[in-house]
């Protein structure tokens, strides 16, 4: 067992359960939240209700709202914050991480305007990192990980090495993980199916049942791997843990936001009423003006991505957009699966 | 829009459904049902309480009980019977079927013992179909069909022409079909994802949660292509409707009979008593005895069919079960998708 010195930056959900593998296995973790309060009910309570209601943290794990204390001579720095503070926080820590540490994410998003990867926004901020930088991805609801109920998920890095150290200090018993060569696959897998989740929702929306569910997420596992591949991915990762694997627990889940504002948009309600409702961030919504625009831009057919596109800033009713989708041309699977189009 | 006479052999809710597709679609439709009492039912007072309760079939949906009325001078035989009961009804209407039907199946499963797969048994019965065979897969429970709900399905035959012919007999605007030429793929797909639909019951009965549920899917995806590739399927196909389309039908609905038993297997009962009480046949039994035989057969590794295998037939606990896939040695994802052994 190793004894790692490692950091989690982020008090959220998925940043709290990671730190809670990591105690498990003997690490010794201090998590950055920031927020004062957040950070001092983690370090002196071993809790966090406002994200993981009910549930007692490893007394090992400390808690700081100081990212330079957070991150001062850890061996691993792990970022868990929302994609868009990625490059601030970076920013930030840059400075004060050790010269080896290693360096983690399991962010899922690509940066607004940019639409560059998160490892990308990461080695911009600090370029040394670039040779020790792996994500971690898959399907992982936080809730269940910290019941240490079984769950697996991959590490991707460039360097077999790296993922291979990383792998070596997250798995578990109950947490087995993978290691993937392939960082680009599994970041753009992270991010996208969260358009997948979306149109997941509306479906629900619209009274669908599971035979039209199940076709979404297959449909629209073809068109996310067809732009990955455009952005260097290996078509394998799609059908592994951090494609498919975390598409089905997205999709089936009726608790996220993404799900939540596409069953509102199905009932018939306005995006702008369903985001002022929500108060919150829709990491779907954001993701599904990148890949409109990242579909033009590599001319990739993604027709549930355009017709969810439609429906969010072009007033299209769901169910034309769903009836556009039924009857487009006869196709051939594997051609479009290929990529190939039929004119 | 086509007037295709059809012959639906088979009166439980999928050939029943499919019925209702094609009458919808204008064909003139004739279900063969084994029972005198359902073929009356369906033939005088359009219903089929006991498989599609509360539903109203199209009027022009006529049944018989007599196989070779129900197959002369049609121009589509579309086989809907259980996997074991398509030889000895191939046999029987041989003789009757018009010299250039074409020849459809909706049944999944290999033969009990021989492992043949349904157009192989098929076409032994009567090789004059080889050349106008085509089966149909995908996420489709019949019921939401019959509500007319948005569904999607492969057709798959060698023949391209025999695979557009069926598109067009049976697309339309709530039923949206893909052709593909894998017909190996197609059928063992539809076969082997009983396995995962047995293994994610198990799951459910453990108390394990979505994390654990879409691991399974997503490893038990994998080796199902592992195995679908050695007997000579394209890998594509399994990410397709056929592939993994229908395992996520399969494994997210609590209404089959295989999420049953593996449910009870997962709480502690044992099989012969869960078998006795259920009264049924259960396809994922048999399959996983069949994928045992023939990962041995071909050298395929399976991990899930492996331990599943030992849960039905070698009494070991499930718990055991999962802790030995999630405790395996470190493995890279890619290669084991790719099927490379790590020794």
């Amino acid at each position: 067992m190793v004894h790692k010195r490692v950091a989690v930056l982020g008090a959220g959900s998925w940043g709290t359960a990671l730190a809670t593998v990591l105690a498990d296995n003997g690490c010794n973790v201090m998590v950055w939240a920031r927020r004062k309060e957040l950070a001092e009910e983690i370090d002196q309570h071993h809790t966090n209700q406002k994200y993981l209601p009910n549930q007692i943290l490893p007394a090992s794990i400390h808690a700081t709202h100081s990212l330079r204390d957070a991150v001062i001579d850890r061996d691993i720095i792990l970022f868990v914050v929302p994609s868009q503070v990625v490059r601030t926080v970076a920013k930030e820590v840059c400075p004060y991480v050790k010269e080896n540490a290693m360096i983690l994410h399991a962010s899922k998003g690509f940066e607004l305007e940019t639409y560059k990867r998160i490892s990308e926004v990461l080695i911009e901020e600090c370029v040394d990192w670039k040779e020790r930088l792996a994500v971690i991805s898959g399907p992982s609801h936080a809730e269940e990980v910290v019941r240490r109920s079984p769950t697996t998920v991959v590490v991707a890095s460039e360097s077999n090495q790296v993922a291979e150290e990383a792998q070596s200090v997250l798995m578990n018993s109950y947490f087995r993980v993978y290691t993937n060569p392939d960082l680009i696959g599994v970041e753009v897998g992270g991010a996208l199916k969260n358009i997948i989740g979306l149109a997941s929702g509306v479906a629900a929306g619209l009274d669908y049942g599971d035979n039209a569910l199940a076709a979404l997420m297959t449909r629209g596992l073809a068109e996310i791997a067809r732009l990955g591949i455009q952005l260097g991915a290996d078509p394998l990762t799609f059908v592994g843990l951090a494609g498919i694997g975390d598409l089905i627990a997205t999709c089936t889940s009726q608790h996220s936001r993404n799900w939540r504002a596409g069953y509102l948009l199905g009932r018939g309600e306005e995006l702008q009423q369903i985001l002022t409702e929500m108060g919150m961030v829709v990491e779907g919504v954001k993701t599904t003006q990148a890949a409109y625009s990242l579909a033009r831009k590599y001319q990739v057919e993604m027709p549930i991505a355009d017709q969810l596109y439609s429906i969010l800033f072009q007033k299209k009713h769901p169910k034309q957009a769903v009836s556009e989708l039924m009857n487009r041309g006869r196709t051939n699977e594997l051609d479009e699966i290929r990529g190939f189009r039929k004119s």
